[in-house]
């Protein structure tokens, strides 16, 4: 661990806009759909569960989005993140490759999805909203907005997919410990999840499924909005943060990257780290560069999904978006990687794939574990297992430059640390995982 | 969380040396005596599980013992730790107080517990030494050895009391995943540990037991030595870096504190922060520096125990140590500060206590993690129980201050995060935790 080398950005060089990709598409994305009309989806579609400055965030297609001061402010906390050479990694792997990845994990809450909780309690509180109802696979999107919303007085409620909230204890505990109040989904609260356990009382759950009981329970009242953990152009767009500072930090080191990496469930991480470079991709800057979005193998939305309109929920609640499916009603395998068990893909992501801007790729449970332990070994710190797949990705990357004699230079994402998930951990150790 | 004030120290400024306070002391501290012959212990007492190098920084009256380059690198992974006033705490508690904690949880092991198994492994691995075993309460410094053994290529063997094995399973997980071997002690293993389960089959097991399982492992072996995370004058030493730190960051904002505060199981956290104060107290500088020890009202060592020699583990095996102490075949309750849970203290700062230097405070279990709670929420940071001692004391303080309307200067060390622990934050939550 002794080379490392960690890259601080000062303060007062933290990003002042998020960077909105769909400002630089050459060719536009298809719309969302009215489920109903099979119109194109406005404003007033969403107005229901999201605040206008949200909905009006979600369509835009300026370059350039303010980031409001009180949010920049709890940025603050923990921003700019560190990012860090992997020299010990590189020696373990005999690579002449660099390998660099933008540590996410050393927040409050153990993730990236603060950069967006925070955004979306903040613009949710000024538009006068008391609650805020959302689904949670492994944790890490309900810690952030448990903690979000405490901070501006808002009450929290949270749909935890069944499966991990059985796999992560701790997680569900985390988010009482900031006073939001956890369910283990499917409930029998609502109409979408009864119906779920009609069909199957022992059903593991999906982020489908959780999705559908939040924004049933949204729709109910008018001071509640429902709050999404990804896949939507807003929810991306916060992210960019973690890209915006890295471009500045590969800039302190004189470097760029050749390969930019990160996992994908519905897409939150990835795009945060992939969109502020994929802009130089498109203006013909970077013409070359490789953009990975890391996938498991049981879960595999864009190296196996459909390109076609689905439903962002399991019970058909939600605009019709295009994007890479495995179908709305598709149960994921119980992988302990519970943020990366999502059918479908952002849709500005699948329209990226579409074109041939990113490439994709899928790996089975027990070589991403594998993966995460050499990282952790070398590197001090224990992925979480949604990130670990980016880690098999580089370590992949890594591997191929050394057959080649390549000195290429990786880039990935470390979205989160894996302090809640040693359970998972535990049951590697000791042979119990299946391949996943 | 948005006027959090982080103070960060730039890596070129980290300390270059430890901090030696029995250079300072005004009253020489009564020697450790040889358990056979009662004759102060000299360093040839030692050699059987110390290198000599570790040796000498037990006895050396040097002020300032320069850090190695080797284990500065290593500190480089996340020192200097931040510096943080707790705004938001102070605005819930509405007092006038300044709050600030040193945060030493943001590091790979989530404890200061690495500023000590970085030197220790170093100094270990620099004599030829092989393997290390050592004993662990709540299981961060176990973590910490772990991964300083797998950075230098040494085994590492660790005898984890059995109720802290029980109640922090992720623990055992971590220490596992960096290659050690963890036993939940009282074992079979060993005379000691055999001798324990013979008299109570269902004992709970105790940091004393654990000592002696591990000092019978390490003298059984010259390639392995035996290992302690804290009570001994070199590891205490190792810590002083958090205050040393503490010091210039306390300048950088145009203060000192009035109040520095602790939690104390065997000492090590505490001496790290306090220590460098302490220099400028008893150099006259400083004269009116409160300095406070916190500890679990049903461990009181300092409050409550007696200032006599007794020995560091529970069968005897080591030195007679002068210290306040609770006898050492004291059992402590269950509480989930396993890291608190010491039947005594280390002597340099039992003799602090004792000359009037340092006071002292206890808490019940109940109260202190309704602090954690109240700190969790307001700044985002989930403490570990021990640390939640001396945020405790911290509020206490503050809440004083509101009394009188004094305007203090209150410093904590918030010596590790509680990400493993909340299987005691869930029992807290759920009304289910004993008062302690």
């Amino acid at each position: 661990m002794s080379d490392n080398k960690i890259v601080f950005l000062e303060q007062s060089k933290m990003p002042t806009h998020y960077y909105n990709i769909l400002a630089d598409l050459p060719v536009p994305m298809d719309p969302p759909l009215n489920p109903a009309t099979k119109q194109p989806a406005g404003p007033e579609d969403l107005s229901a569960i999201f605040p206008m400055d949200l909905i009006m965030q979600e369509v835009s297609t300026e370059r350039y989005i303010e980031i409001p001061d009180e949010v920049r402010d709890l940025y603050r906390i923990s921003r700019p993140t560190p990012l860090i050479r992997a020299a010990n990694l590189e020696k373990e792997l005999d690579t002449p490759a660099k390998i660099y990845f933008k540590y996410e994990g050393a927040n409050p809450t153990g993730s990236h999805k603060t950069n967006t909780s925070y955004a979306q309690a903040y613009y949710n509180k000024k538009a006068g909203i008391k609650k805020l109802v959302t689904e949670t696979g492994a944790g890490q999107w309900g810690s952030a907005l448990s903690m979000a919303c405490k901070h501006f007085g808002l009450e929290c409620e949270v749909f935890m997919v069944k499966v991990s909230y059985n796999q992560k204890p701790y997680r569900k505990t985390f988010m009482k410990l900031f006073g939001a109040t956890v369910h283990a989904s499917p409930t029998n609260l609502t109409n979408a999840g009864r119906k779920v356990l009609e069909a199957d009382p022992d059903s593991p759950g999906s982020l489908g499924i959780a999705i559908s009981e939040a924004v049933e329970v949204a729709v109910q009242r008018d001071d509640t909005n429902y709050s999404l953990g990804s896949v939507l152009n807003h929810v991306l767009l916060h992210q960019t943060v973690i890209g915006e500072e890295a471009k500045l930090q590969m800039e302190m080191v004189d470097d760029y990257p050749d390969i930019v990496i990160g996992c994908a469930g519905g897409g939150s991480n990835f795009a945060g780290i992939a969109f502020p470079f994929i802009k130089d991709k498109l203006s013909g800057e970077r013409k070359n560069l490789e953009i990975i979005a890391v996938e498991p193998a049981s879960c595999p939305t864009l190296t196996k999904g459909k390109f076609d309109y689905d439903f962002g929920d399991e019970a058909g609640m939600t605009p019709l978006l295009k994007m890479y499916t495995l179908g709305h009603d598709f149960i994921p395998p119980k992988i302990h990687a519970g943020g990366l068990r999502y059918h479908g893909m952002a849709s500005s992501i699948s329209h990226l794939y579409n074109q041939g801007i990113i490439s994709a790729s899928a790996y089975e449970q027990l070589e991403v574990f594998k993966a995460a332990q050499i990282f952790a070994q070398t590197e001090g710190i224990v992925p979480a297992p949604e990130s670990s797949h980016a880690v098999k990705e580089a370590v992949e990357q890594a591997l191929k430059c050394k057959e080649t004699g390549e000195s290429k230079t990786i880039l990935f994402n470390l979205s989160g640390h894996g302090f809640l998930d040693l359970g998972a951990y535990e049951l590697y150790l000791e042979n119990q995982l299946n391949g996943g």
